[in-house]
């Protein structure tokens, strides 16, 4: 998506180590006509999966979750990392290690919200090295639920996510695909 | 709204100590059409505040604070609760007391996103004791922005918060105003 990627060329910043900073139009201030704008395409891409449900991360999931959601005109349900006590006891969790925290974190779902049969469309903000998008095909598989899709707004294609989850035989689909992070030289694959 | 509140009386529960279970459609599973209704409406009501931003607080103000940024085309900056390895050392930061996590958190703000100048709207999913809108109007007033409006989707008047508020001289604005809360019989104002 070529505004997505104009966007990261003027105000995306390569931290090192891996980590590009988009926390301008991403993830601490959002731009929501970019985000709807990213949503419409991605769901344009995933028309053709019968996703009856979105699932996502919290915290930076959810915008764009909610912005293919809306179009699909299906329910988004964001996985917890902490339960917060409106959730049963009984719950889908599963482990993911976390490059930018640095740990491990819990991806919580009540089972109220994922259930047998239906088919989940995976909407992240990142795809990098697909250590959260696996958490959350582990919680959708749990649950019983047919994985359809998995979409990103960015993805790293040298984190390697990608080899990761193509074994799931389903539609992979990234918005802004970055091969490689020089200083300041953000390259981007043809697509 | 006529809709948020048919749908808090046919799936919010009382789980008591003041506490409304809404996360079918907002706290978790989110229903985006619901959510951009009401996103619609509330910048309707503040269509002449002239905001230029509006602010939120991670997790569950996200949703409302981004359809109503859209609505009004301005860009939506969510306060964190712990601070990302992307966001400069430099930040403002308060303390909040949660009800509903029983602890205090941190609501944490780039100075990046939130500069002298901005009129702010805040916008949240619930307007209770008013701790996390107070918060965020501490942030909002450190970075010498100028608060022009509080707007949420469900009020708890019987928590108080609108009280606290009040002082600030601003337009106050919930979708659904709960006045009490006794086992399943949920009533709410008149407006």
């Amino acid at each position: 998506m070529e505004r997505l990627k104009a966007r990261i060329l003027s105000e995306g910043q390569n931290l090192g180590d891996g980590i590009l900073k988009v926390d301008g139009f991403i993830n601490h201030q959002v731009d929501p006509e970019l985000m709807f704008e990213a949503g419409k395409e991605l769901a344009r891409r995933f028309a053709g999966v019968g996703a009856t449900k979105v699932l996502t991360a919290e915290i930076s999931g959810i915008a764009p979750a909610l912005a293919t959601a809306l179009q699909l005109g299906v329910p988004v349900v964001y996985a917890r990392k902490t339960k917060p006590i409106t959730m049963p006891d009984q719950v889908f969790l599963t482990l993911a290690p976390s490059h930018t925290k640095g740990r491990t974190v819990e991806l919580i779902v009540s089972p109220e919200f994922l259930a047998g049969g239906e088919r989940v469309l995976i909407i992240d903000d990142f795809l990098a090295s697909g250590s959260t998008i696996l958490g959350l095909v582990r919680l959708a598989q749990t649950a019983g639920s047919k994985l359809v899709g998995i979409g990103a707004l960015i993805e790293k294609t040298f984190e390697g996510g990608r080899a990761k989850l193509e074994g799931l035989g389903v539609q992979i689909e990234s918005l802004a695909a970055i091969v490689s992070m020089e200083g300041d030289h953000i390259v981007f694959s043809d697509d």
